[in-house]
């Protein structure tokens, strides 16, 4: 992408509106824009991002066997009758009436609607146990909407849904998906702990927060030290090991962790004073077991082994891929700008040309940006008529993991500077040396 | 993916509530369901065509050079006030209020919300031209939505925004769109007829339709018969070059072609009666150029060369994504099912194993399966416990474009059959040969 014809509307001045560093950072950066209060536009840098994200999401959703598909973003107001929800869930809930006056809502999560779909089509445990999901926008009428799309009113969610003939079943498919986290939030760059959480009003008795760690998280979080050393789920994690998952949820879940709603303090104290961890953290994924609660008033029943009829066991896991982004941000930037994980960044090579309109720098500028692109990386190549030292500013606020300084001093012996954003180490190369290097 | 183990409801009866044969279809074969009125889920073999269609739509918009962002679904009314169109929109419009009481609505189209972000950014012609799209949904509260996902409430829509400093920059803008939509539709299989059309609630004075003919169209459409052989815009079509992309469009609009709205009666009866074609189609792109009907009023201006200031002349282009679905395949059956042109096919390739357990067949599926899936094919894996001929019946309905048949009899002499879903033909050849002939 060359970004004089790209749209990346770089903010000269911090934004006052912001109150932490990534809220701060996605305006000044044009990633995200206010549309109204809580609802954003995506600019087309942060989608770039908020795609990348997404994609590691997926691929680890289809690992683990769940299954995508796409529920719409409106919903009757009867499915929500039918569990009991509609007049519990509160002011939260955008309640809209068409044009026939029929009640209608704005989704703010899915377990009726997929426990319907359920129940339509499955009548026998020989279909489980199945796990289906989305990623799609979700709106809750937030009093205080805040921190950007960390806190946002229309923001999209990873909600998978997982149904099961027993609870031994179930608790299976909440490991899985309890792996499959791990994994997503490693592959983000983040190192995300799983702690016992408040069920709150999706309902049932076993749930886990995932955290991070950040100064500015909502929460207040408490636990052993020892989480930073956990190994991460390997790709090659067979999903239908039940042991081996339990394995990895016991490991996971062996040592004290727990947000403040759950707090125990006399455990927490219990730990040796130096591996207590006490901090501020944000949530970035949820996941539920639930058992019978929608499908049994929802008659989500299946005939099983027995040839009776048994309410499906079932599980509910959230990602928030538009909160997950500024979390990331809040992991990782300095005083220059935000440092991108390779895996999520915008684009994985930006190429500087320090004097646009020099033949020299022009042409292996051209070379660079046509090899890298053809190896099909995300090239972004700063070709404006700017100063330098603009050109270097906007590359580390934008924070690609590696920065091509084509100078017209340097080129005349026919060498580039390659810049690593997060080390800020400089190498002098070759035009060949630098494409070798980044096109693998 | 094995089927054994993907949700795939088939329905064995034809769904009665289906007028036109895509809507049957789409419900037959479980790619979509009904939530409430006009409003659908796309269940995964659904979600699968809908997003290769995307994909493709996406890459054409790249090429062309436009931008892709991510706007809300929810708007502030403020915007519609600000155009005029708050209140000339009628009853299409769902109009919402938030917990606040503020007044919001649900997007139908984003013309104001693109010219707000627009006009908050970009101040000098030197940043122009710009094409911002994005992919995203939108509501019409139609009061008969009706044919599925054909005319539906909630759905997709790609649209793009051109922004230029000039009328004619604007109409070169239009004719990259132009071109880019030529090129989409052949990619998803279809040969679209651009049609001078009215510009409706939009607005402006110059605007194409795009349409596919077929019987189940709601448009009346008069045209030559010579666009069937009008060639396509390659793939190396310069979009910097405005005498290309004109000869383009001249060519294309340069024998009749109307819409029943903007049929001239006299002008059609002038085409030598042989040539006439008068038929019915299905709507699946639209392209307007409307000056500056948003950015006067939205105070959307730019500095131009002569340092004064400038109202941009804009243009609009929409796709939708959830309507190409069903229109291919309205374009694309026959008695036994959907055949999905390749491009969008929601599997390249499903492997039938005619005796499920038996260790020969069951040997030769895995290696296929396994070959075609490292070769980075969409492999579906009929591994069901069913009947040969359900199993026939459900590859044909669901229109996979290849079929390797694995039965008990030839795989005793090493040998699957390979057939192909549009022709009907079959061909046997060994397992190596089958997969190299589909790893390519």
């Amino acid at each position: 992408m060359r970004l004089s014809r790209y749209f990346m509307p770089i903010l000269k001045e911090n934004p006052k509106e912001a109150e932490i560093v990534s809220h701060r950072l996605m305006l000044r950066t044009g990633m995200i824009r206010q549309q109204s209060q809580g609802i954003y536009s995506w600019l087309p840098l942060g989608k770039r991002v908020l795609d990348k994200v997404n994609k590691i999401i997926r691929e680890e959703q289809n690992r683990s066997g769940a299954i995508e598909l796409s529920m719409p973003t409106l919903q009757s107001a009867e499915l929500w009758q039918e569990s009991g929800r509609y007049d519990a869930y509160g002011k939260e809930m955008l309640r809209i009436k068409d044009r026939q006056d029929r009640p209608m809502l704005y989704g703010p999560t899915n377990e009726e609607m997929v426990t319907d779909i359920f129940r339509s089509y499955i009548k026998s445990y020989k279909d489980l146990p199945l796990n289906l999901y989305h990623i799609q926008l979700k709106f809750r009428d937030e009093i205080r909407p805040r921190f950007g799309t960390m806190r946002s009113r229309e923001f999209m969610m990873k909600d998978a849904y997982s149904f099961d003939l027993t609870q031994e079943g179930a608790v299976h498919s909440y490991n899985k998906m309890f792996a499959a986290y791990l994994r997503t939030f490693t592959r983000l760059g983040l190192r995300a702990i799983p702690m016992r959480a408040d069920t709150g009003p999706i309902g049932g008795n076993l749930s886990h927060e995932f955290i991070i760690l950040a100064d500015t998280g909502e929460s207040e979080v408490f636990c052993h030290k020892d989480f930073v050393n956990f190994d991460i789920p390997g790709e090659d994690t067979n999903f239908d090991d039940v042991a081996g998952l339990k394995s990895i949820f016991d490991k996971w879940t062996s040592v004290y962790a727990a947000t403040s709603e759950m707090h125990d303090e006399a455990a927490f104290n219990a730990i040796p004073e130096g591996d207590r961890l006490s901090a501020r953290g944000i949530e970035v994924g949820h996941i539920f077991y639930f058992g019978t609660k929608y499908s049994e008033p929802m008659g989500a029943k299946v005939q099983g082994p027995d040839g009776k009829e048994h309410a499906v066991h079932m599980g509910s896991y959230g990602i928030g891929p538009t909160r997950l982004v500024p979390a990331i941000i809040e992991a990782s930037h300095d005083e220059n700008g935000i440092i991108w994980p390779a895996s999520v960044a915008p684009f994985d090579v930006v190429v500087i040309n320090m004097k646009a309109g020099d033949q020299a720098c022009d042409e292996a500028c051209e070379t660079v940006y046509a090899a890298l692109s053809k190896a099909g990386k995300d090239v972004l190549y700063d070709d404006r008529d700017e100063r330098a030292g603009t050109k270097f500013a906007t590359a580390d606020l934008i924070g690609v993991p590696v920065q091509i300084i084509v100078g017209p001093r340097s080129i005349a012996s026919g060498e580039v500077e390659v810049k690593d954003r997060k080390t800020g180490a400089r190498e002098t190369m070759t035009v060949e040396a630098a494409i070798n290097r980044l096109a693998g």
